[in-house]
């Protein structure tokens, strides 16, 4: 027989969590749990960020005002020890881009380069297009093949609720441009890495060794790579495209990142760092990577603390500067990393409903993990069987061993969006960001106040 | 009591269709309306004209590349007397387009020119945006509002499935931009009249009248619309765009139609002209709008032909440059109006179902009706109320009386992807569009063959 939670009195429900030292705020954690679906201070953060500010590269004028916004934002929010924490970094900005099929068909094939892309001369180039159905296909093709073409790889990424194909599939966007220039290409064009069937190619960041000279590296959309592919199975003489991308290196510019807290009454407990990143990438309007992000941070976080002082602090970090190389979650792990850290989390997937919760917390709080496990089930969480992994922005604290949760938000539609200008405001569900600072607040409650010792393993 | 038409013999199905001289085929329509539910023919053809054309705007190189594909195409589908029918028509072509909101915010708007916009000087302009939710708010406002202005005008069109929503408010385009060159604006700017959520702008044509010069007039997509609507909201100071569209005017240039038919076996019956468009805009490449109606009406021709040779000679117009002002349709009405048509049918509202029919025919072909009406049932299609209008490329024959019937398309979809780069192939749904093939063979079938006579009434 399944017994409803609500037939249950809230005493009961107290009772039945298994720490006696937080037991008697268990039906005051529900409440807020519960109140938090009816949360607009998220969307209303996200709609503010994205209307008033938009895009923000990282390393460009653009972040800079994000940070300005957030910072101020905070401030009026309440949060305390609010600053802005720079940094510099080599920062590469768009320039032109358009690409068309040239021989045996005509056709424009919208274009955008990735990031840390080489450029074309500024009148353009014009090269043979060898295909390849996979980073596979590319890698097992003699480099005889590859010299002096213009490289296309295809790839046959499909949604997943967690994510994880962009693991797999990744990598032709990840290493296909080094391993096409380190083969003599003279330029490389690959499939988005994305899962829609719009006109709206995905960027992101490619990454050439050491040594290696990038050269021209773009993504065209998928309905343009099932049509390029269609011209490379039926064209009896090759495949010509013109390409421009004029891409430009600016050196070292500054970026930062926003740090606000809730200060905790017991110093020695360690701090809860919850994190997003502030950048985003220059197509979109940055909602729901990574604004959205960021929204529900600071919602769940003022929650907490409209439920008395923590006794851990709890730390946002709204990362500088992710998209583009992670280096405000650099620049924190130096600048923070021997802090003792009680826990980290991350919410950078999205705007989609949690569905799952993965821990990495130290043996001796088992318990914790329990509680936290059963206060999130109300709203639909399942607990997973892997550990959490944290997120980006927390790499190096992860790398440290502090303890980790990860809120998991179903990302069945994120990479239809992701790295796109699709990624805006309109996008968001609001009764899904809601449950997502329901989710954090609770999380970020039970982290903050758990009397049991948190700190760093060997991980 | 339902009685399921498969518990039917096909003789009595026969039997139950109303015109004697036609009964003794109705089992063998049957059988070719379900065979063409398996239809590739169609598919093949807008793949074809998508991979090896693509975007095929009115007077330009593409659109005589596509013509010359279709009488290729066509003749090697067996269709007689394939020719192209040429004409001249002024020719409006897009240029650079950017826009950007400058104050008190700073963000891109990613924008497209309507066709027949005016250009802005080459490296620009910048105005104070003054915004109207309407057609009707910006009616409304005082001429000393608009002076000098860049207007941007909203809408509330939301999906329908007839596609009623377009004419409704579609005349923020239509209308827009000649009404605020009109009253001084310096530019315009419309949310698209679309439906979708995607960050590709919906182009379409805008008329300016006798005597007024075209403004710069270009649209922004939803989500643009959505963030621009706020930024005017919330504004505490003028908002501000810098515009950038350079279209051109190219003066006269050659379009053309092309034409092919089945002929009849009786001169005397009147010709049957199923008609689509062979142009698309320049922004997708035309698979929807209208490469699918194309396919249609080719594919079901020549399954008409296969059942023998048809009474009524049934002649395809694939017509040039209608998106651009139904340049081909209006030189077919002067070249052939004055011929025999017994009947007029347009394809050209994507690929959807078809989920309805409706008829214009004389008064004595009224049991014709009847018996395609019943022949479409079993796929999914009911006979509707209204009065058949035709299409747009037969608006001339449709003036002249000419017997009308509209197999009508399930646009529920339609306005997500109308005038933008994304019509393209991928949207087609294979067994959405042989259904539509089903559809036309039998109306086309029972058309060409029907005893009665068909022939112009006064309108």
């Amino acid at each position: 027989m399944i017994k409803s939670p609500w037939t249950l009195p809230a005493a009961a429900i107290a009772l039945a969590l298994s720490a006696p030292a937080f037991a008697q705020d268990a039906a005051a954690l529900a409440q807020a749990r519960d109140a938090a679906l009816a949360d607009t201070v998220a969307l209303d953060f996200v709609e503010d960020l994205t209307t008033e500010v938009g895009p923000r590269q990282g390393g460009t004028e653009a972040e800079a005002r994000a940070r300005d916004w957030a910072v101020a934002r905070l401030r009026a929010m309440g949060f305390a020890n609010v600053r802005a924490e720079p940094f510099m970094m080599p920062t590469w900005v768009r320039g032109e881009e358009r690409a068309s099929i040239i021989a045996p068909y005509r056709q424009p094939l919208p274009i955008t380069a990735l990031g840390n892309s080489g450029a074309t001369p500024a009148a353009g180039m014009e090269g043979e297009v060898i295909g390849f159905r996979s980073l596979a296909e590319f890698d097992a093709a003699p480099d005889s093949a590859i010299r002096g073409k213009i490289v296309y790889i295809g790839h046959a990424m499909r949604a997943t609720q967690d994510g994880s194909s962009y693991g797999a599939f990744g990598p032709v966007r990840f290493n296909g441009p080094d391993r096409a220039a380190r083969r003599g290409a003279a330029a490389i064009v690959i499939r988005s890495v994305g899962t829609d069937s719009h006109r709206n190619p995905h960027t992101g960041n490619t990454n050439f060794g050491e040594g290696v000279t990038p050269i021209p590296a773009g993504a065209i959309s998928n309905p343009d790579a099932d049509n390029l592919e269609r011209m490379l199975d039926r064209a009896t003489s090759p495949v010509r495209m013109r390409l421009l991308l004029t891409p430009r290196n600016m050196g070292q510019q500054p970026s930062g990142n926003v740090i606000a807290e809730i200060p905790g009454s017991d110093p020695s407990a360690g701090v809860v760092v919850a994190a997003c990143h502030l950048d985003s990438w220059d197509l979109g309007t940055g909602a729901i990577d990574d604004g959205a992000g960021c929204a529900i941070i600071a919602a769940a976080a003022k929650r907490v603390e409209a439920m008395g002082q923590p006794r851990r602090t709890i730390r946002l970090l709204m990362a500088g500067a992710e998209e583009v190389g992670v280096w405000g979650g650099r620049a924190y792990g130096e600048a923070h990393g021997a802090e003792h850290h009680a826990a980290a989390l991350e919410s950078d997937f999205g705007a989609g409903r949690i569905w799952r919760v993965d821990f990495r917390l130290p043996g001796a709080a088992s318990a914790l993990s329990d509680r936290i496990a059963t206060a999130l089930a109300p709203i639909g969480i399942a607990r997973g069987r892997e550990a959490a992994s944290g997120g980006a922005d927390i790499g190096a604290l992860a790398r440290l061993g502090v303890p980790l949760i990860d809120l998991q938000q179903d990302g069945s539609d994120y990479f239809n969006l992701h790295h796109t200008p699709d990624d805006t405001f309109d996008k968001i569900v609001p009764a899904d960001l809601a449950q997502n600072v329901a989710a954090w607040t609770v999380t970020l409650a039970l982290l903050a106040n758990a009397p049991e010792t948190l700190d760093r393993e060997a991980p």
